[in-house]
C-alpha cells in the first residue's frame, strides 16, 4: 500500500513575474521544497551529516509540464510521488493543482551522493531509507 | 544553412546555494535570458506590443540534463538551437559548457500567444518571425 | 494595547548560497511575505482591487542590519510592528530570531498608490485600514 | 584623485513581478554583482583562498531608496563608490539610472572576515587591498 506525500504552498510576490504569472523556474523550488519537506517527514534531509562527512541528492534530471497559470496568493496543492526508485537513485513525480484545476507535472531525478573533497561518488540508497521512500511509491492515476 | 546562437554568462552569487555550487533552477533562468537575447538579435521581444494588445510566448514543457556543477563566477557558454519551430511553437534546445566541460543540456518548448483579458489564445508564429528563427534551426552535434 | 504581528519561516534551499548561509537578499523577501501575511490577517492584500481600479504599495525604502548567519532548514520567528503610519504611507519593522539568537533587523517604508495607466499616484490610506494596521503600532522593546 | 566603479545591468524576466516592474529585492541582487565585478576589476573576490583559508565580506547592513521603476528589458546604469573605508569594514555606495532618470541608490556594509570552522573572524582590510579600494573612494554628487 503506498500513497503520495501532500503538503501545499502559496506563490508570493517574489515569485511572479511581468507576465503577472508564477514564473515557470519556480515550479522547480516548489518542487524542490516539496521533496525536503517529504524528506523531513521520514526523519531524513536532503544534506545530512554522518561519521564519513555529508550525502546530499545532486539533480541529473528534472523536467516540468505546464498546463494552466497560478498567481500571486494562490494556494497550491502539490502532490508528489516516488515514481521509481534505482539502486543509487530516486524519479520523483510532482502534480500541482489549484483548486480543482491542474496546473503543472513535473519530474525529479537525482542521485544519492557521498559529497567529498575531490567530489561526488554516487552511492546505493541505504535499506532503511529505501524502505521509507517506497512508502510513497507507484504511479498513481 | 543555418548556425546555433551563442551567448556566455556568469554565475552570480545569489546563483549558488548551500552546496557551494549554481542551483539546478538557475539553469532555467540562464535559458530564458539567452533565448531573450536571441530574441533581441533578431529585432524581436519575449513580450510583443502590436495593434491588436499583447504578444508573448509561455512555456509549456521545460526540461534539463545534468552532467557537472559549475560554482560562484564560473563563466558558462551557451549554445542555442531552434530544434523545432511548429505552426505556433518553438523548442529551443540549449547546451552549457564551462571552459571544455559539458555541463548540462536543456530544452524549452514555448507557444506564441495572444494575451489578452480573457486569457491566453494561441496564434501561428507570423511568418518573418519564422524565417528568423529559422536561421537557429538544426539539430547540430 | 498593541502587539506585533508574528509569523515563522523556514529557509529553503533556494535561499542559501555558495557561503552555506541564507543569502542577505533573501530577508527582504521573508519581510515582504511577512507583510502580506500581516495585510491577509486583517481582511486586505498588497494589491487590491476596487471600483476605480488597483491599488498597491510599492516601497520607498528598505533596510536591513543583520547580526548572525541562518542556514537551510533553519526556522525563523518573525515580528512585525507598524513603526509608523503616515498619511500615505506605512513604515513596517521587522525582528528576526532564531533559537533565542538575535538574527536581523529590517524596515520597509511603503506608499499607498492608485495604480494607472499614467503610473502611480499616491493616496491617503483609507480609514478602516489605518484602524486596523494601528493594532500591530508601537515600537516594542 | 578616485572615481567611481561604472556598469551596466539589464532587467531580467525573472527579476520581474505581478505589478509589472523589477522587484526591490533584485536591487540588493545588482549591487552585489556591482560589488563583484568591482572587485574582479581590481585582482580581488568576494571570496578568497589563501594559505591560511578563506576570506569573504558579511554583510552587516544594507539598505535601499527607490524614486522610480524599470521594467524587463531596461538597461540599468551603476555608479559604486566606496563611502567609507574602515580598519576591517567597506561601506559601498550605489547610484542606479536608467536613461537619464534617477531609479535608486543603495548602500551596503561589509566586514572584512576570515571564514573558519567556528565561525567568522573580523580582520584589518589588508595593505594592498585597502589602496585599490581608495580609487573608488569619495562622496561624489
Amino acid at each position: 500500500m503506498s500513497a503520495p506525500f501532500r503538503t501545499t504552498r502559496r506563490v508570493e510576490f517574489r515569485d511572479t513575474d511581468a507576465a503577472g504569472i508564477a514564473h515557470f523556474s519556480v515550479f522547480f523550488n516548489y518542487m524542490e521544497e516539496a521533496e525536503h519537506e517529504l524528506l523531513r517527514s521520514i526523519g531524513s534531509s536532503v544534506l545530512l551529516q554522518d561519521d564519513a562527512g555529508t550525502t546530499s541528492w545532486p539533480r541529473v534530471a528534472v523536467s516540468c509540464d505546464y498546463r494552466g497559470a497560478v498567481r500571486f496568493e494562490d494556494e497550491l496543492a502539490i502532490e508528489v510521488r516516488v515514481e521509481r526508485l534505482g539502486e543509487k537513485s530516486v524519479t520523483y513525480a510532482f502534480r500541482f493543482h489549484h483548486q480543482d484545476r491542474d496546473v503543472a507535472e513535473g519530474r525529479i531525478t537525482a542521485v544519492y551522493c557521498r559529497v567529498g573533497p575531490a567530489g561526488l561518488r554516487s552511492l546505493p540508497v541505504p535499506a532503511e531509507l529505501r524502505e521509507k521512500l517506497q512508502v510513497f511509491g507507484g504511479h498513481g492515476n
